[in-house]
């Protein structure tokens, strides 16, 4: 097995539980958020301040990589931990998500999905086979299948026969997938039609996947709608492995979902919004380039230890972002990512002290600008 | 005293020497370059990179802070040094070089000069005391006399009413300057001009300022031509005084100057050659965004020891550059700054150990792509 996971530590009052993921590039702590590298780097980062920030694992898009530099490439320079100086575990997407995302001409049929590229507009064609092989050239620790993320919102029949060729497909990305030092997860969709969701997750749990994602979800719908999606499918989720919510990451989502029971997470929005001058805080976002802060000698996060907030007031970095100087988005990305990965810690540790519901109440009453 | 400085070691073949310049924010040992953080940040570095690239002082300047975010903004701030968190030495140019550099409309009077900004088209007016009264603001421990830097080519007569104008300037500029903790550098001007030069240079000294540049050099004349006003400028300035050759850093110009007697190198071209995707190697410059380079495993330099070098491959840093990631400018700026500092320190060792010419020798023999 590529991966081991155990559970250590259950909240009493909800699905939260703390555990361990072991990798061959090392364990992590769950929950876990994972930092998004899509073309092989976290934007603006480099290893080492991530490994500071306290990240154990990262996310990087296969689509993105299949296409620039190649996973031929990749695979030639050693891996994706080789050609990005990176020797934490490293989980890829299959390509799905970014495909179905993309306005360029695309055809679905069961064989796979032809879609044109949006950097020179070639003509590509991806199947379940073609998705594993790019992922096993990438060499992350946790690859996953190639699925279609259904749009919301969808008819139910469309959500229907999307779903179950996603099933099919999960099926040939298990029959594909041979390498021993990658864990191949799966991926529950469904729409936000219950009945899809329970026969998704039926079948996808048949075929005994080391790990399982919630997909289909934070892609438009209203936050009650995804915590009422989570609450019936997560339980159907076998107890013992790992349960991946995808495309979230903020810290009331992240609080709902842990909540039910989810332990990983990944998301651009704490990376993009920094790079927009927008900065997490306890008590909601502060958009740091506005011209309010111009004269704000104090840190981004008054309450944050993080290197950011140790060295550089609200002026200075605002005055970064105007100059578009790329210092400014530095700063605002490793508040964010230390921002998240500090709750992260602080939920597992209220996990494990038994305090979690409290903590998640006391949080979300904080904030006021979400 | 703001600063002191002493001459260590002299090279018995030419007129290289090594000094120690002392100044409120540390020593910085010469001949030096300075890494240029024009907006208050060396474009893309954090300043704990800088310390460790072994950066003693970095230069700014006076026109774009003053323009943005404001010099009376950084002076609430507590100054440059801390607006922007670098403790050690910063020097800041006049201001004089962007503006006379602008196309907007600009007047030039004995009073001072009249431009317009670059940001919003607003119109301003620098006098020299107005040059120093934002420098007072911004808090350098070097601060520059405000000068006119002479366009090349210039007629004789446009040279000599310009090199006047700059030596009254400088006087003014003294008159105007009382910060105990700044030292303010007087510039010699005189074009191509071997008697405006004598003239500025003699009129400058008799002023006795604690230090001097020379301006209105590497602005498109031939190198050789540069190299023969060093050759007859230097030596008119204090042999106990730093010398300063303004807006010079290619490593050819760096080795023929500091044999010419220079103390202190500024100039953008490092940083910014860095951020097109262009990298100084012992024997020239490479251009790793070329196709050549896709699929090129071995580090930028394979003879440098900067983290890029030690850590990234070419073909890793043309992908971050193609696909418009920071991290590659990051690491194309890290190396540019670590070969150019590597480099000041051997030539600081030569002099030292009396091999500086022959050092010299063979290092311009080796460069095969300048």
């Amino acid at each position: 097995m590529a991966i081991s996971f155990e559970v250590t530590a259950r909240c009493p009052e909800t699905g939260a539980r703390v555990g361990k993921l072991h990798t061959p590039h090392g364990s992590i702590s769950t929950p876990v958020f994972m930092p998004v590298g899509t073309q092989a780097t976290v934007k603006t980062m480099a290893p080492e301040e991530l490994k500071k920030l306290g990240a154990e694992i990262i996310l990087s898009n296969t689509y993105h990589l299949y296409l620039r530099p190649g996973d031929d490439l990749i695979a030639e320079a050693g891996g994706l931990h080789a050609f990005m100086n990176w020797d934490r575990a490293i989980l890829t997407d299959s390509g799905g998500f970014q495909i179905f995302s993309l306005d360029a001409f695309r055809k679905i049929t069961e064989e796979g999905v032809t879609f044109r590229s949006h950097i020179d507009g070639s003509e590509h064609f991806i199947s379940p086979e073609k998705a594993i092989e790019i992922q096993t050239n990438l060499g992350a620790d946790i690859i996953m299948a190639f699925d279609e993320c259904i749009p919301y919102p969808c008819t139910y029949e469309y959500a229907r026969e999307s779903t179950l060729r996603t099933t099919r497909w999960a099926e040939r990305c298990l029959t594909a997938h041979h390498s021993q030092k990658q864990a191949l997860f799966g991926i529950v969709q469904g729409g936000m039609y219950r009945d899809l969701r329970e026969l998704s997750a039926r079948d996808l749990v048949a075929l005994d996947f080391p790990g399982y994602a919630v997909g289909g979800l934070s892609v438009g719908e209203p936050k009650a709608l995804m915590y009422e999606v989570l609450d019936y499918t997560v339980p159907l989720l076998p107890a013992d492995k790992p349960r991946y919510l995808m495309g979230v990451g903020t810290p009331d989502c992240i609080l709902e979902s842990v909540a039910r029971g989810i332990d990983m997470f990944d998301c651009v929005l704490p990376t993009r919004i920094a790079r927009n001058g927008t900065v997490f805080t306890r008590r909601g976002r502060l958009v740091v380039r506005n011209a309010e802060y111009a004269r704000d000698f104090r840190p981004l996060d008054p309450e944050c230890s993080c290197y950011t907030c140790r060295n550089y007031s609200r002026a200075y970095i605002r005055h970064l972002i105007k100059a578009n100087e790329i210092l400014g988005l530095r700063l605002t990305t490793i508040h964010n990512l230390a921002f998240l990965l500090n709750l992260m810690a602080e939920i597992r540790e209220h996990i494990v002290r038994g305090s979690f519901a409290a903590f998640k109440a006391e949080y979300l009453g904080g904030i006021i600008n979400e």
